[in-house]
C-alpha cells in the first residue's frame, strides 16, 4: 500500500478497497501514514466523497486500531444516544440516567466543548469531584451495577479516529458527512452497542446548519449502523434557538437535575422524552412509544431517575449531594437580568451568538487546550414568539466579573431579536430516520 | 492570518487575498504553517482552482520567498525555455548553447528527473566533472561571459516553491494547473527574465497527457507572465512517443552533441529550432522566424553552438573534450540489439513503458534520493509508421549488467507495439500559444 497511490485514486473519483483502509488506519495510527498525507486524502474525500462499502472499511478499520467494550454478559439492551451538538443541549445529562433507570443500559462517551457548542464532558466535570476519565475495566463494572456510565474517549478507544479528528479540526476537513459518520461510528461501535440513538441539529446554531445536510448525514449513519449490525434511529431537532433554558455548563447540570425531578423546562422534556423513547423501543425495555413514555414518566415521578443519577455521580468520584441541593454546583460572582430594550415580540435567540457568548464569558473553549469556568452562562427565559414588554427580563447574565458581565450584555443583545413580528421557529423535532427511510415527525 | 480559516475559505470556493497568500507562504516557508495545513489547502486548490488574481499573488508569495538574479546589466534579452518534461526530450541541452552562441542570454534553471521522465541536470550530470550547483553569484559571471548557465533549482530561490513542490509529490497534489503555473513561473521569475518560451507536451507519455489540459496550463501560463511583464510563447509538442532516438542521461547528452554538430534527428530538430525560433524573437536576436531560423543554421553550421557548449561544460567544471569525443562519456557495460519479432508497421512506441524500462536498468528514479547510473538506457531508432520486417533492429539496449539487458528487452517488448496497421501519430507541433490566443500550428 503506497498511501500517495490511494490519495490520487480517491482524488480522481476511484475507491480505496477495505484491506486498503485497514492498512491504511493501522499505519496512520502507528505514525507511518504522516499527518500531510492523511491532511490530502480527507479533503480528497471532503469532494469525492465514500461509497457505503468504503465507509463501512474506514469506520471498520478506525475501530479496530483500538480496543472495545465486551458487553455481551449485561442484562438488557446496550443503547447509547449521539448529537451533533448545540448550545443549551443537556440531554445526555438527564437521558443517561432516566433511561438506566428504565432497564436498559447506557454505555456513554462523550466530547467536550469546542467552538460555540458545550461538550457532555464540560458539563459533567462541573460537578464538584467528578471524573469522566474511567478506564475500560472501571466503566465495565459501573455499567454491570448501574446501567450506566458517562465517559470521555479513552486512549484505548479508536486511537486512528482520536488523531484523524485532531487533524481534520486543524485542516478544515471536519464538514465532510462520511468522516462524521465514521468517526461518530467508529466510537459508538467500540461500544459495543445493541442500539444508537442520533440526535441531529439543524438551524443556523446546529454543526450542519442545512435540513438536507443533516438528513444526509442521519441517513449515513443509519446505513452504516445497519451494515454494522447496530440499528440507528435518528430525530432531527431543532437548533435554530438554544435547547432549555440554561446556556453554560454548571448552569446545564443544575437545569439537568431539575429535569430528572420533573421540572425541566417543556422543550428540553419533548426531546429528551423523544429520543429516550426510542432508546428503549432500541433497548427492548417498551414495546411501543406510549409505553415507553410511561416508563419514563414514572422513573421521573418515582425519584428513580434522579436517584440513578445520584449514584451515577457517587460512583465516578463526584459529590452526590449536588442532586439535592444544586448550589453546590460553581457559582457566579456576578448575576444580571437582561431585559427587553423595546416592546414587541422575541423574533430570534440566535444559538451560535449565545455559544460565542458564553466562551467570550471563559465558560467555552476556541481551542482544545483551554481551561473552562464552569459557573458562567446564561439562564435564556425569552422564546422566539413571546410577546415583551419594554424592560421586561429575558435572561439573566452569570459572569466572573463586571467585564464578563458586559461581554455578556454585548452578547445577548446580538443574540436576541425583539421586532415587531416572528417568523414561526423550526418545529422542535421534525423527521425520524430510520432504516424504513424518512418519515415526518408526527408530534402527539 | 488563521490556515484554518484561509483553507476553509478555499474549500468553499472563496478567494485568498495577496496579503494573505504572502503571510501564508512566509509562515509555510518558515514553518510556522505545518504541512498537513498545506496539503489540505493544495488538495482543496486541486479541486477549485485559483483565480488569475490569486494565481499572481501565489506566484509573487514563493518568488519573493528566496532570491533572485539580478541580470539587467547584460546585453541583450535574457530567455529561458521550460518544458513540462518527456522521454527522450534533450531539447534544453541544444537550445541553451545554440541559443546563446545566438546572441540571447539563457539563464537556464532545471530539475532532475522522477517518475518516467528524465531531468536536464541528471544528463548535465553524466559528463564527467559537471557541477550544476552554481551559487546565484557565479551564475551571473558565466552569464555576462558566455550568455548562459545551467543551473539546479539552488536553496536561495523560492525555498517555498521547493517545499511546497516535495510536499505535492507526497499528497498527490501535483496535476493541479494553477499549482504548476505558479511553481513553474515563481522560479522562472526569480531568473530575471525578459521572455519565456514553454514547451508543453501532450500524449501518453506526457505530465498533462490530455491536448485541453495542456492547452489550458498553456494559456495559465501565458497569462501569468503577462501579468509579471515577462511575455511567455508556447508550444504544445507531442509525447506519444520519445522525442530523438536517444533515451538514457549519457546517451540523450551524446545525441545532443550530435545535434549541436548538425547531425541530430529531423524530429529533434524541429522542436529545438521551432523553441529556438521563439527564443530569439523574445530575445530580440532576430525580427522574424526565418531570420531566427537561419541564424540558428549558421550557428550550427559554423560550429559556434558547439564551441559554446564546449565553454560552458568548461566553465561548469566539466571535461570539454566530451563535445569533439562523446566516448568519454560514461559507457554501458552490456549493449545489445532489440529486434522485431513480426513483420509490419510500428503503431507505437510508448513513451511511458520506455521512461519506466530506464528506470528498471537503474537509469532513473522513483524516489527523489535515488542514485542514477547515467550509462545505461535505450536508442530507439523504429519510429511510429516504420514498415519492418522480422528480425530488423528496433533498438539498441544499453545495460549495466545481463540482468539490465533482460529488463529493457521486456520493457521494449511494453513499449514498441509492431502491427498490421497503425494510426498516425501525433503532429510533432500542433498549437502555439500567446497572449493573441491559440493558433494551429502551421508546420513550414
Amino acid at each position: 500500500m503506497e498511501a500517495r497511490a490511494l490519495i490520487e485514486r480517491k482524488r480522481d473519483g476511484g475507491r480505496i478497497a477495505p484491506a486498503e483502509w485497514r492498512q491504511l488506519m493501522q499505519q496512520y495510527a502507528a505514525g507511518a501514514v504522516p499527518d500531510y498525507q492523511m491532511a490530502a486524502l480527507a479533503m480528497a474525500i471532503f469532494f469525492v466523497g465514500l461509497d457505503r462499502e468504503e465507509l463501512g472499511a474506514l469506520t471498520d478499520a478506525m475501530l479496530q486500531s483500538g480496543a472495545t467494550l465486551d458487553l455481551d454478559h449485561l442484562r438488557g439492551g446496550r443503547v447509547d444516544k449521539h448529537s451533533t451538538g448545540g448550545v443549551g443541549d443537556k440531554v445526555s445529562l438527564v437521558l443517561a440516567p432516566l433511561v438506566a433507570a428504565c432497564g436498559v443500559n447506557v454505555p456513554m462517551m462523550s466530547g467536550r466543548g469546542l467552538g460555540h457548542t458545550g461538550g457532555t464532558l464540560d458539563k459533567l466535570e462541573s460537578i464538584p469531584g467528578f471524573r469522566t476519565d474511567l478506564s475500560l475495566a472501571a466503566a465495565t463494572r459501573q455499567l454491570e451495577t448501574l446501567g450506566c456510565a458517562l465517559i470521555g474517549q479513552t486512549r484505548e478507544i479508536a486511537p486512528a479516529d482520536r488523531k484523524l479528528y485532531a487533524l481534520r479540526d486543524a485542516t478544515s476537513t471536519v464538514e465532510s458527512i462520511p468522516l462524521i459518520a465514521a468517526s461518530i461510528m467508529s466510537k459508538k461501535l467500540a461500544e459495543g452497542l445493541t442500539g444508537l440513538v442520533l440526535d441531529v441539529k439543524h438551524g443556523s446554531g446546529a454543526f450542519l446548519p442545512e435540513l438536507d445536510r443533516g438528513l444526509e448525514l442521519a441517513q449515513t449513519m443509519v446505513s452504516l449502523g445497519a451494515d454494522h449490525g447496530c440499528p440507528v434511529v435518528a430525530l432531527l431537532t431543532a437548533m435554530d434557538r438554544p435547547l432549555g433554558r440554561a446556556c453554560g455548563n454548571a448552569l446545564e447540570v443544575e437545569e439537568s437535575i431539575m429535569a430528572l425531578r420533573g421540572e425541566g423546562p417543556p422543550d428540553l422534556m419533548a426531546v429528551t422524552y423523544a429520543l429516550g423513547a426510542e432508546m428503549l423501543l432500541l433497548g427492548g425495555a417498551a414495546s411501543d412509544r406510549d409505553e415507553a413514555r410511561r416508563r419514563m414518566e414514572v422513573a421521573i415521578s418515582s425519584g428513580k431517575a434522579a436517584q440513578r443519577f445520584q449514584q451515577i455521580i457517587e460512583a465516578q468520584g463526584g459529590n452526590p449531594a449536588v442532586v439535592d441541593d444544586p448550589s453546590i454546583l460553581p457559582q457566579a460572582a456576578e448575576v444580571e437580568l437582561f431585559v427587553a430594550t423595546r416592546a414587541g415580540v422575541v423574533a430570534q435567540v440566535e444559538p451560535r451568538a449565545v455559544g460565542r457568548g458564553i466562551t467570550a464569558l471563559g465558560g467555552g473553549r476556541t481551542r482544545v487546550e483551554d481551561e473552562v469556568n464552569p459557573s458562567v452562562g446564561f439562564v435564556i427565559t425569552a422564546r422566539p414568539g413571546d410577546v415583551v414588554r419594554a424592560g421586561e427580563p429575558l435572561a439573566t447574565i452569570f459572569a466572573a466579573d463586571s467585564a464578563g458581565v458586559q461581554r455578556g450584555r454585548e452578547a445577548l443583545a446580538a443574540a436576541i431579536r425583539v421586532a415587531d413580528d416572528a417568523d414561526p421557529p423550526l418545529p422542535l423535532i421534525s423527521h425520524r430516520v430510520t432504516e424504513a427511510g424518512v418519515q415526518l415527525w408526527d408530534a402527539d
